[in-house]
C-alpha cells in the first residue's frame, strides 16, 4: 500500500448542508422559482448527502425537492428510506417501488401541489449537461397534472450553485487528484513494452485502488504509434509497442468527487515529432495556467492555450473545448471554448486541457486540475514532467 | 493473479449486429414504428457495440437512429467520430460538440426528416427503466419540429430485444458472474474482523479486478449486527464486529456485461435467528430456482419463493420485488413482482433475489444469477454455501 495525504473526511458537516440550501434558495428567489426537483446522482447526493451504487439500477426514480421556504423533501422508494434517514433530510416520503403504473408520481403531485407559491414556476434538470432521470412519459403526465405550477428549466440555477466548490469541496478534489497523480507516476514501474491497453488499464486502476480511490468509473487507456487520433475509446487488447504514446486519463472517485486529469507515457523511443507536440502541449497548459485567475473568462483560458499551440503548428482538436469545470462529475459547466465566456471566481475547479493534431489523424492531449484562488490558481494535480515518463 | 475461465472474446460478430437490428426493425413493424432513437449508454452500445467509459462526461448528448428500414445512423460529437468509425455503423454524422445552443438537435431533425415513413411515429427511450439522455428542453425543441413525425414511448420495443440474451451475451454474462463467485470465495482469506466495511468493499474491489473485471460500478458492502436494515446505502467506516453480518452485492462488468448477487458473511458468531434466518433465504432462492422455467412467469417466481419465506414467518422486504432481469445492467426488466406477469423465455437472464425482514429492522438477501433453458435454467453463479462463510 501506498501512503497518502490522510484523506478529508468522509461526508460533509451539516453546517455545509445548511449553507448548499441557503445558497440555493437565494438563488431560487432571483430566479423567480419556487422550488427545485432534482432526480440525478450528483445532484440528489449534492443537497442530501445520500450517497448510494444503486443508481447503477435504473428501475425506480428517485426524487428531492429543494423548496424556496423550508426544508428539503425527498420522495423515494421505500428501499431507499433508511439510508435517506442517515442524511440530514428528515421529510421522507416514500412509495414501495417498482410500481410501474404509479412511480412516484401521485406522491409528487401531492408534494408538489403542497409547497408554498410565490412565483408558480419550478426548476427541473431540463437543461444544459443535465438529465431527468425517469421516465419522459412519467415526466409529461406529472407536468399536466399540477396546476398553476409550470415546470422550468432549473439547470442555470443548479450549475451556479455547484460550480464555485466549498473549502471541503475542493479538499476533496485536491485528495483524489494526489491520489491519481501517485498512481501515474508509479504506473512505469510495473508496465512494459508488449503489454496491452488492457494490461495498462488494470494496472492503474489496482495502483489508484491501492492509493485510496474508492471507484474508478473513467480510466480512458489508448495507444498509438507516434500519437493517438482519439480519446475516448479504451482500453483495447492493442500491444504497446516502440515508438508508441499511451494515453491515461483517469477520472477516480474519493468520496463522491472525481480528478481528470491524463498523462501521456513514451513506450520505447518516440518520434522528435511527438516530443516536439509534447512540449507544446505542456507549454499551452503552463499558459492556462498562467491565465487562470478570477476575473478572466473561460474564453480567456481558451485563447492563452490556443496561442501557444497555434504557434506550434496545431491542425486543430477533435474534442471541441479546451477544458472545463470539475467536481462531483468528471465534467461540469463551464467549457473552455471561445464563446463560453463564463467568469472565473474564487472556488472554481477547472481542467486546463491543451491539445493538438500534430499531423492527420495523430493528437495529443494534456491536463491538469486547478482550483482558482483569490488571486490567481492553485495546482490540485502534481504537475506532468516536461518531457514523458518512458516505458521500457 | 488468479486463473479463471479463458474469458469469453471481447466484442461481438457483425453477424451478432446484424441480427439484432433485424429483430429490431421486425418488432418496430410490429409496433408500428418508423424507427427508434437511443441516447443512453447501454442502447447506444447494443445497437452499435460503441464502448466508452466517456458516458460518464454529461456534457454531450450522442444519438443513435435505428430505422424501420436500412442501416443505422450515428448522430455524435466529432469526438466521437474515430471511436464510432471502429464499430459496424457506418453512417456516422458529427458536429463539433459542446455547442449549447445546437448540439445535435439540427442535424438530428434533418435525420428524422430524412427517414422512410409508413407509421410515422418514432420510438423514443420515453417509458420504463429508460432516461432521455440528453436535456429534455431540447427534446422537446426537437419533437415540436419534426413535422408528421410522432415521437411515442420506444421502452417496450427496446426492453423486447434486450430481456433476450444472445448465447454471446450470455457467455459474457456467466463469465463475470464465475469472475465475481471467485472473489466472493476468496474474501475470507484477506478479511478480519476489526476491519471496516470500506476495507471489505477495497478487498472484494481487488479481487475482481485480480481476476478479470473490467470494472465494478456497484459493489453495496453493508453490515449489521444480527443483520441489517438496507441493502444499498455502504461501505461506511463502520467496524466489523462479533455476531455482524456483512452484506456484499456486486455488480461487475466484463466488456460491457454484469453480475449481480450477493452474498452475506458471519463475522465471528452469529446467533441462531439469523442462522435459521440464512437457512430460511437459501431455501426460497432454492425454490426461486426451480422455479424458472419457460412458460412459468416472473409472478410464479415471486410466489414460489414467497411461500418459502413466509412459512419461515418473514415480517416483508422493503425491496419491492425478489429479482429481476440482468444484462449489460445490473437491473433490468422483468421484474419479480406478484403483478409483473411477464412470461420466461429461453434466453432471459434473471436474479433470483429472496430477502425478509426477520425481526424488526433486522433483513437478511440472498441472491443467484440464472439464464432461462429450453427445460429449466442454468446457475450462471457458484451457488452460495448453506453456511455463511465465517470471517474471524
Amino acid at each position: 500500500m501506498t501512503t497518502n495525504a490522510t484523506p478529508p473526511k468522509r461526508g460533509f458537516t451539516r453546517t455545509e448542508f445548511e449553507a448548499r440550501l441557503e445558497r440555493a434558495q437565494a438563488a431560487m428567489t432571483a430566479n423567480e422559482l419556487d422550488g427545485l426537483v432534482v432526480t440525478s446522482p450528483h445532484d440528489v447526493r449534492y443537497f442530501s448527502g445520500f450517497a448510494t451504487q444503486f443508481w447503477e439500477s435504473p428501475t425506480r426514480p428517485w426524487f428531492l425537492i429543494v423548496p424556496r421556504e423550508g426544508h428539503v423533501i425527498a420522495v423515494i422508494p421505500e428501499i431507499g428510506e433508511p439510508g435517506m434517514a442517515m442524511t440530514w433530510v428528515d421529510d421522507i416520503r416514500t412509495w414501495p417501488a417498482p410500481i410501474p403504473e404509479d412511480d412516484g408520481i401521485s406522491l409528487m403531485k401531492s408534494a408538489l401541489e403542497g409547497l408554498p407559491r410565490r412565483f408558480g414556476r419550478i426548476g427541473w434538470e431540463m437543461g444544459r449537461e443535465q438529465v431527468i432521470r425517469m421516465p419522459i412519459k412519467d415526466f409529461d403526465r406529472l407536468r399536466g397534472q399540477v396546476s398553476g405550477l409550470e415546470f422550468v428549466d432549473g439547470s442555470p440555477t443548479i450549475w451556479g450553485l455547484r460550480m464555485v466548490k466549498s473549502p471541503a469541496e475542493v479538499a476533496h478534489i485536491r485528495h483524489i487528484c494526489q491520489i491519481a497523480s501517485g498512481a501515474f507516476e508509479r504506473l512505469p514501474n510495473t508496465l512494459s513494452m508488449g503489454e496491452t491497453e488492457l494490461d495498462a488499464s488494470r494496472k492503474i486502476r489496482l495502483e489508484l485502488m491501492h492509493g485510496g480511490a474508492d471507484l474508478v468509473p473513467f480510466a480512458a487507456t489508448i495507444s498509438g504509434h507516434g500519437g493517438y487520433d482519439q480519446i475516448i475509446v479504451g482500453p483495447t487488447d492493442r500491444v504497446l509497442g516502440d515508438g508508441d504514446v499511451l494515453f491515461i486519463d483517469l477520472g477516480a472517485i474519493y468520496d463522491g468527487y472525481s480528478s481528470d486529469f491524463d498523462r501521456n507515457y513514451a513506450i520505447g523511443s518516440i518520434s522528435d515529432d511527438v516530443a516536439r507536440a509534447h512540449e507544446a502541449v505542456w507549454q499551452a497548459t503552463e499558459a492556462g495556467i498562467a491565465a487562470a485567475r478570477p476575473g478572466a473568462t473561460t474564453s480567456d483560458l481558451w485563447r492563452a492555450m490556443a496561442k501557444v499551440l497555434e504557434d506550434a503548428g496545431s491542425q486543430g482538436l477533435n474534442v471541441g473545448r479546451m477544458g472545463h469545470g470539475l467536481g462531483m462529475q468528471l465534467t461540469e459547466p463551464p467549457s473552455n471554448t471561445p464563446d463560453d465566456k463564463t467568469e472565473l471566481v474564487p472556488g472554481m475547479v477547472m481542467t486546463i486541457e491543451p491539445g493538438m493534431e500534430f499531423v492527420p489523424g495523430k493528437m495529443l492531449v494534456h491536463e491538469e486540475n486547478v482550483v482558482i484562488t483569490e488571486d490567481g490558481c492553485d495546482l490540485l494535480t502534481t504537475r506532468a514532467p516536461r518531457e514523458m515518463w518512458r516505458i521500457g
